[in-house]
């Protein structure tokens, strides 16, 4: 890097969370960049084992959980938030997906996408989330 | 919510279009936070039934066009669009969501992603839109 | 477009790469508005045809290359460089994709998704990605 971008860099929060696949992809699970804050694609994966297996509602609460924790550590709070986005395994799952999203954001009100997807890095997960914050 | 939290969210516009899943899932169709204003994923979708059933072509110029509609409440015009993603059921359906995106934002060309997916909340739906606008 | 509109407009940068899609649909290689930049989803096509046939690594790598030249050409370096997405055809390709994002992302940490979706334009893509920049 450049002195130049060597200052750039340093302008902007990234926070890891510790799990291994951030070291392995070389990625952060939230960065802040002025008044943005966007977690990475987050599931319900907890010390490495994915939980709440079978439970599409559980796993979307737990991956929501995890990125509003990251979000947290960056400075920004579940009323901060703005988007969210939500990948499904199943669309048998869209109610589930959205009774969770409903609980943790009812109040809130990002504007959000809910889509279903042809799947993740782990065949147990079926819920993926990015949430994004704005902080005025 | 805080003193502090309940501030920081009265300074970003949500505004609703009066679907049924923005109130079952607690979303809105369109957040303005700072100079970014962007929609929730939008199909072609009018008082809850899905239009142009069958016609991607037609599903995808009126779900940009309801993306449109709620951004203009929102203070943004077609012209401020910077990032458009189209989401198919179908591969086969590209040039039509294709040329529906060409008569919208040809002249203003944001930065596009098309993709396709295994699904969406209603098996009816063949296209679904995200559309972002920036306001200097 | 009222005058108004004309001003706002000049005020984002969108520029192409000469790429037959950009015409047809109607869209920017990358958008630079205010302290972000960030790309169409870019994947690995060099001159009209898809290189790297069979080989997700080197697709990824391509793609990703792509994404960081459009992105250069907005005044943006990949240490400022904040989120990704890669889209792939097939779980398997998570390891080979992961590397190259390791290799190119690895010192800089950008949030990050990975997801397998259910195809793209063209047969022969394995690998779309997006890359956003936040220029302090």
């Amino acid at each position: 890097m450049s002195e130049r971008q060597r200052a750039e860099y340093a302008q902007v929060t990234r926070l890891g969370s510790g799990g291994p696949w951030e070291d392995i992809v070389g990625y952060s699970r939230v960065v802040r960049a002025g008044n943005l804050a966007f977690t990475a694609g987050c599931t319900s994966t907890v010390d490495g084992q994915v939980t709440c297996v079978g439970d599409p509602y559980g796993q979307a609460l737990q991956a929501y959980r995890i990125a509003l924790d990251a979000l947290a550590r960056a400075g920004a709070t579940t009323a901060d938030v703005v988007r969210t986005r939500a990948y499904l395994r199943d669309a048998a799952h869209f109610d589930d997906a959205g009774r969770a999203h409903k609980e943790l954001f009812g109040e809130v009100r990002p504007a959000s996408t809910m889509l279903v997807v042809a799947g993740f890095v782990h065949p147990d997960m079926l819920v993926e989330v990015e949430v994004e914050a704005y902080l005025p």
